[in-house]
Protein backbone atom coordinates (compact mmCIF):
# COMPACT_ATOMS: atom_id res chain seq x y z
CA UNK A 1 0.00 0.00 0.00
CA UNK A 2 2.01 2.67 -1.27
CA UNK A 3 -0.74 5.75 0.04
CA UNK A 4 -0.09 7.05 3.20
CA UNK A 5 -2.66 8.97 5.40
CA UNK A 6 -3.04 10.88 8.28
CA UNK A 7 -3.51 9.82 11.72
CA UNK A 8 -6.52 11.18 12.67
CA UNK A 9 -5.67 10.78 16.52
CA UNK A 10 -2.67 13.68 15.34
CA UNK A 11 -4.95 15.87 14.02
CA UNK A 12 -6.72 18.87 16.26
CA UNK A 13 -10.63 18.84 16.00
CA UNK A 14 -10.36 21.81 13.47
CA UNK A 15 -7.47 20.38 11.58
CA UNK A 16 -9.65 17.27 10.77
CA UNK A 17 -12.42 18.96 9.97
CA UNK A 18 -11.22 22.51 7.88
CA UNK A 19 -7.38 20.55 6.61
CA UNK A 20 -6.13 19.40 3.83
CA UNK A 21 -4.77 16.14 5.01
CA UNK A 22 -7.37 13.03 4.85
CA UNK A 23 -7.04 10.86 7.78
CA UNK A 24 -9.67 9.01 7.75
CA UNK A 25 -10.85 7.67 11.09
CA UNK A 26 -11.32 4.25 11.25
CA UNK A 27 -13.82 2.26 13.19
CA UNK A 28 -13.16 -0.17 15.36
CA UNK A 29 -13.03 -3.14 12.39
CA UNK A 30 -10.51 -0.30 10.47
CA UNK A 31 -13.91 0.66 8.21
CA UNK A 32 -15.27 3.62 6.81
CA UNK A 33 -18.16 3.11 5.71
CA UNK A 34 -18.53 4.64 1.48
CA UNK A 35 -21.99 5.81 -0.45
CA UNK A 36 -21.47 5.26 -4.05
CA UNK A 37 -23.78 7.37 -5.91
CA UNK A 38 -24.61 7.12 -10.01
CA UNK A 39 -22.38 10.35 -11.23
CA UNK A 40 -25.19 11.11 -14.08
CA UNK A 41 -28.20 10.62 -12.32
CA UNK A 42 -27.52 11.20 -8.62
CA UNK A 43 -29.12 7.58 -8.22
CA UNK A 44 -27.90 6.47 -4.67
CA UNK A 45 -26.28 2.67 -5.88
CA UNK A 46 -25.10 0.80 -3.02
CA UNK A 47 -23.58 1.61 0.67
CA UNK A 48 -20.22 -0.44 1.46
CA UNK A 49 -17.47 -0.02 3.52
CA UNK A 50 -13.70 0.43 2.84
CA UNK A 51 -10.33 -0.72 4.99
CA UNK A 52 -7.21 1.01 4.61
CA UNK A 53 -6.38 -1.01 1.43
CA UNK A 54 -9.41 -0.47 -0.39
CA UNK A 55 -9.52 3.41 0.21
CA UNK A 56 -6.11 3.26 -1.26
CA UNK A 57 -6.03 0.94 -4.28
CA UNK A 58 -9.45 3.03 -5.17
CA UNK A 59 -7.13 5.94 -4.47
CA UNK A 60 -4.89 4.86 -6.73
CA UNK A 61 -6.44 2.87 -9.87
CA UNK A 62 -9.01 5.12 -9.99
CA UNK A 63 -11.84 1.89 -9.29
CA UNK A 64 -13.84 1.25 -6.65
CA UNK A 65 -12.74 -1.10 -4.22
CA UNK A 66 -14.32 -2.07 -1.20
CA UNK A 67 -13.67 -4.73 2.05
CA UNK A 68 -16.23 -7.40 2.07
CA UNK A 69 -17.72 -8.10 5.73
CA UNK A 70 -18.71 -11.21 4.92
CA UNK A 71 -15.88 -12.67 2.86
CA UNK A 72 -13.66 -10.83 4.85
CA UNK A 73 -11.38 -9.97 1.90
CA UNK A 74 -10.39 -6.75 -0.45
CA UNK A 75 -13.15 -6.69 -2.78
CA UNK A 76 -12.40 -4.84 -6.19
CA UNK A 77 -16.18 -3.99 -7.00
CA UNK A 78 -17.19 -6.08 -10.56
CA UNK A 79 -14.35 -8.71 -10.46
CA UNK A 80 -17.02 -10.94 -10.94
CA UNK A 81 -19.58 -9.60 -12.84
CA UNK A 82 -17.29 -6.73 -15.13
CA UNK A 83 -19.46 -3.88 -13.12
CA UNK A 84 -16.55 -1.89 -12.21
CA UNK A 85 -16.97 1.15 -10.57
CA UNK A 86 -14.55 4.50 -12.29
CA UNK A 87 -14.34 6.93 -9.74
CA UNK A 88 -15.29 10.31 -10.69
CA UNK A 89 -15.34 12.37 -7.01
CA UNK A 90 -14.59 11.06 -4.21
CA UNK A 91 -15.50 12.79 -0.97
CA UNK A 92 -15.05 12.96 2.52
CA UNK A 93 -17.30 14.68 5.52
CA UNK A 94 -16.47 16.53 8.57
CA UNK A 95 -15.07 13.81 10.21
CA UNK A 96 -13.42 11.96 8.12
CA UNK A 97 -15.67 8.72 8.79
CA UNK A 98 -17.59 8.51 5.36
CA UNK A 99 -17.01 8.29 1.81
CA UNK A 100 -19.15 9.58 -0.66
CA UNK A 101 -17.85 8.15 -4.16
CA UNK A 102 -19.36 9.30 -7.55
CA UNK A 103 -19.20 7.02 -10.11
CA UNK A 104 -19.43 5.68 -13.69
CA UNK A 105 -20.79 1.95 -13.73
CA UNK A 106 -19.12 -0.05 -16.54
CA UNK A 107 -20.43 -3.23 -17.91
CA UNK A 108 -24.39 -3.77 -17.44
CA UNK A 109 -24.86 -0.46 -15.59
CA UNK A 110 -25.62 -2.55 -13.06
CA UNK A 111 -24.59 -2.51 -8.73
CA UNK A 112 -26.53 -4.76 -7.19
CA UNK A 113 -26.22 -8.73 -7.11
CA UNK A 114 -29.47 -8.88 -7.48
CA UNK A 115 -28.76 -7.72 -11.45
CA UNK A 116 -30.64 -4.73 -10.26
CA UNK A 117 -29.12 -1.36 -11.15
CA UNK A 118 -29.16 -0.18 -7.57
CA UNK A 119 -29.51 -1.88 -4.23
CA UNK A 120 -32.06 0.55 -3.10
CA UNK A 121 -35.23 -0.75 -5.41
CA UNK A 122 -37.87 -0.66 -2.49
CA UNK A 123 -39.10 2.09 -0.86
CA UNK A 124 -40.28 2.24 2.63
CA UNK A 125 -43.97 3.26 3.67
CA UNK A 126 -46.22 2.31 6.05
CA UNK A 127 -49.43 0.45 6.22
CA UNK A 128 -52.03 -0.29 8.89
CA UNK A 129 -49.14 0.18 11.23
CA UNK A 130 -46.63 -1.90 9.44
CA UNK A 131 -43.75 -0.46 7.88
CA UNK A 132 -44.09 -2.55 4.84
CA UNK A 133 -41.62 -2.02 0.92
CA UNK A 134 -42.63 -1.53 -2.33
CA UNK A 135 -40.26 -2.77 -5.37
CA UNK A 136 -39.94 0.08 -7.82
CA UNK A 137 -40.05 -2.48 -10.85
CA UNK A 138 -36.34 -1.97 -11.75
CA UNK A 139 -35.49 -5.19 -13.74
CA UNK A 140 -32.17 -7.64 -13.73
CA UNK A 141 -29.74 -6.24 -15.94
CA UNK A 142 -27.95 -9.46 -16.35
CA UNK A 143 -28.16 -13.57 -15.28
CA UNK A 144 -27.13 -12.77 -12.05
CA UNK A 145 -27.00 -17.07 -11.88
CA UNK A 146 -24.67 -17.74 -14.78
CA UNK A 147 -22.42 -15.20 -13.32
CA UNK A 148 -22.04 -16.02 -9.81
CA UNK A 149 -21.81 -19.33 -10.46
CA UNK A 150 -19.45 -21.16 -8.71
CA UNK A 151 -16.84 -22.97 -10.89
CA UNK A 152 -17.22 -26.98 -10.53
CA UNK B 1 -42.88 3.18 19.24
CA UNK B 2 -46.16 1.99 17.62
CA UNK B 3 -44.67 1.21 14.14
CA UNK B 4 -43.55 -2.41 13.72
CA UNK B 5 -40.83 -4.30 12.06
CA UNK B 6 -40.32 -7.44 11.00
CA UNK B 7 -36.91 -9.72 12.21
CA UNK B 8 -34.85 -10.39 9.50
CA UNK B 9 -33.96 -13.72 11.06
CA UNK B 10 -37.49 -14.98 10.89
CA UNK B 11 -37.30 -14.37 6.57
CA UNK B 12 -35.79 -16.38 4.09
CA UNK B 13 -32.72 -14.62 2.02
CA UNK B 14 -35.05 -14.78 -0.89
CA UNK B 15 -38.06 -12.90 1.71
CA UNK B 16 -35.36 -10.56 2.45
CA UNK B 17 -33.86 -9.07 -0.45
CA UNK B 18 -37.77 -9.30 -2.70
CA UNK B 19 -40.16 -9.51 -0.32
CA UNK B 20 -42.76 -6.75 0.88
CA UNK B 21 -41.92 -6.69 5.17
CA UNK B 22 -39.41 -3.81 6.14
CA UNK B 23 -36.96 -5.99 8.57
CA UNK B 24 -34.54 -3.68 9.33
CA UNK B 25 -31.23 -6.09 9.93
CA UNK B 26 -29.72 -3.68 13.05
CA UNK B 27 -26.20 -3.87 13.76
CA UNK B 28 -24.51 -5.03 17.08
CA UNK B 29 -25.27 -1.42 18.17
CA UNK B 30 -28.75 -1.80 16.89
CA UNK B 31 -28.44 0.77 14.38
CA UNK B 32 -28.68 0.58 10.50
CA UNK B 33 -26.60 3.08 8.45
CA UNK B 34 -28.41 5.86 7.08
CA UNK B 35 -27.57 8.54 3.79
CA UNK B 36 -29.42 11.47 3.12
CA UNK B 37 -29.69 13.10 0.16
CA UNK B 38 -30.73 16.86 -1.15
CA UNK B 39 -33.97 15.90 -3.30
CA UNK B 40 -33.81 18.28 -5.44
CA UNK B 41 -30.02 18.46 -6.44
CA UNK B 42 -29.07 14.49 -5.72
CA UNK B 43 -26.17 16.18 -3.39
CA UNK B 44 -25.37 13.85 -0.35
CA UNK B 45 -25.99 15.59 2.26
CA UNK B 46 -24.42 12.79 5.09
CA UNK B 47 -23.87 9.62 6.45
CA UNK B 48 -25.17 8.53 9.93
CA UNK B 49 -27.44 6.13 12.26
CA UNK B 50 -30.47 4.87 12.88
CA UNK B 51 -31.90 2.63 16.01
CA UNK B 52 -35.08 1.12 15.38
CA UNK B 53 -37.40 4.07 17.31
CA UNK B 54 -35.38 7.13 15.41
CA UNK B 55 -36.71 4.43 11.95
CA UNK B 56 -40.03 4.58 13.71
CA UNK B 57 -40.27 8.04 14.38
CA UNK B 58 -39.03 8.87 11.10
CA UNK B 59 -41.42 6.73 9.01
CA UNK B 60 -44.43 8.18 11.55
CA UNK B 61 -43.45 11.87 11.35
CA UNK B 62 -42.02 12.34 7.82
CA UNK B 63 -39.36 14.28 9.73
CA UNK B 64 -35.66 12.51 9.82
CA UNK B 65 -34.35 10.96 13.31
CA UNK B 66 -31.13 9.89 13.70
CA UNK B 67 -29.91 7.62 16.81
CA UNK B 68 -26.51 10.15 17.56
CA UNK B 69 -23.40 7.95 18.94
CA UNK B 70 -21.45 10.47 20.43
CA UNK B 71 -24.12 12.12 22.52
CA UNK B 72 -25.93 7.93 22.79
CA UNK B 73 -29.37 9.45 22.29
CA UNK B 74 -32.63 10.23 19.79
CA UNK B 75 -31.41 13.03 17.26
CA UNK B 76 -34.39 14.88 15.62
CA UNK B 77 -32.08 16.15 12.87
CA UNK B 78 -32.75 20.34 13.08
CA UNK B 79 -34.07 20.04 16.70
CA UNK B 80 -31.08 22.80 17.74
CA UNK B 81 -30.45 24.69 13.92
CA UNK B 82 -33.91 24.78 12.81
CA UNK B 83 -32.71 22.45 9.45
CA UNK B 84 -34.80 19.71 9.93
CA UNK B 85 -35.07 17.09 7.03
CA UNK B 86 -38.43 16.73 5.34
CA UNK B 87 -38.75 12.99 4.17
CA UNK B 88 -39.38 13.16 0.19
CA UNK B 89 -38.99 9.46 -0.35
CA UNK B 90 -36.90 6.38 1.88
CA UNK B 91 -36.00 3.24 0.19
CA UNK B 92 -33.74 0.15 2.05
CA UNK B 93 -31.14 -1.77 0.19
CA UNK B 94 -30.87 -5.55 -0.74
CA UNK B 95 -30.11 -6.77 2.76
CA UNK B 96 -31.76 -4.03 4.60
CA UNK B 97 -29.25 -2.98 6.49
CA UNK B 98 -28.71 0.75 4.84
CA UNK B 99 -31.34 3.51 4.62
CA UNK B 100 -31.51 5.53 1.53
CA UNK B 101 -33.16 9.11 2.27
CA UNK B 102 -34.17 11.60 -0.21
CA UNK B 103 -34.93 15.06 2.19
CA UNK B 104 -36.13 18.74 1.55
CA UNK B 105 -33.82 20.31 4.21
CA UNK B 106 -36.03 22.97 6.24
CA UNK B 107 -34.38 26.00 7.77
CA UNK B 108 -31.12 27.29 6.63
CA UNK B 109 -30.65 24.96 3.92
CA UNK B 110 -27.46 23.59 5.85
CA UNK B 111 -27.38 20.47 6.84
CA UNK B 112 -23.41 20.16 8.54
CA UNK B 113 -22.37 21.19 12.17
CA UNK B 114 -20.18 23.32 10.41
CA UNK B 115 -22.82 25.37 8.74
CA UNK B 116 -22.12 24.33 5.57
CA UNK B 117 -24.62 22.61 3.27
CA UNK B 118 -23.64 19.29 2.95
CA UNK B 119 -21.14 17.50 5.68
CA UNK B 120 -19.11 16.68 2.10
CA UNK B 121 -17.06 19.99 1.36
CA UNK B 122 -14.08 18.31 0.68
CA UNK B 123 -12.74 15.96 -2.27
CA UNK B 124 -10.14 13.38 -1.95
CA UNK B 125 -6.77 13.93 -3.97
CA UNK B 126 -3.81 12.66 -4.56
CA UNK B 127 -0.57 14.84 -3.90
CA UNK B 128 3.23 13.63 -4.06
CA UNK B 129 1.59 9.92 -2.61
CA UNK B 130 -0.04 11.28 0.42
CA UNK B 131 -4.02 11.32 0.03
CA UNK B 132 -5.24 15.36 0.40
CA UNK B 133 -8.15 17.32 0.25
CA UNK B 134 -9.39 20.01 -1.47
CA UNK B 135 -12.21 22.41 0.25
CA UNK B 136 -14.93 22.78 -2.26
CA UNK B 137 -14.99 26.41 -1.43
CA UNK B 138 -18.75 26.22 0.53
CA UNK B 139 -19.65 28.53 3.05
CA UNK B 140 -21.73 28.09 6.57
CA UNK B 141 -25.19 29.42 5.87
CA UNK B 142 -25.83 30.31 9.36
CA UNK B 143 -23.60 31.55 12.38
CA UNK B 144 -23.12 28.07 14.14
CA UNK B 145 -21.34 29.54 17.67
CA UNK B 146 -24.47 31.25 17.92
CA UNK B 147 -26.41 28.43 17.11
CA UNK B 148 -24.73 26.12 18.89
CA UNK B 149 -24.14 28.03 22.08
CA UNK B 150 -24.65 26.06 25.27
CA UNK B 151 -26.78 27.93 27.72
CA UNK B 152 -25.18 29.39 30.63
Amino acid sequence: MSITFADPRTLTAAELEEGARFAPRFDAHGLVTAVAQEAGSGRVLMVAHMNAEALSRTIESGEVHYWSRSRKALWKKGETSGNFQHVVEMRTDCDQDAIWLRVKVLGHDATCHTGRRSCFYRTVGLSDGKAMLADDGSKPLFDTEQTYRKPV
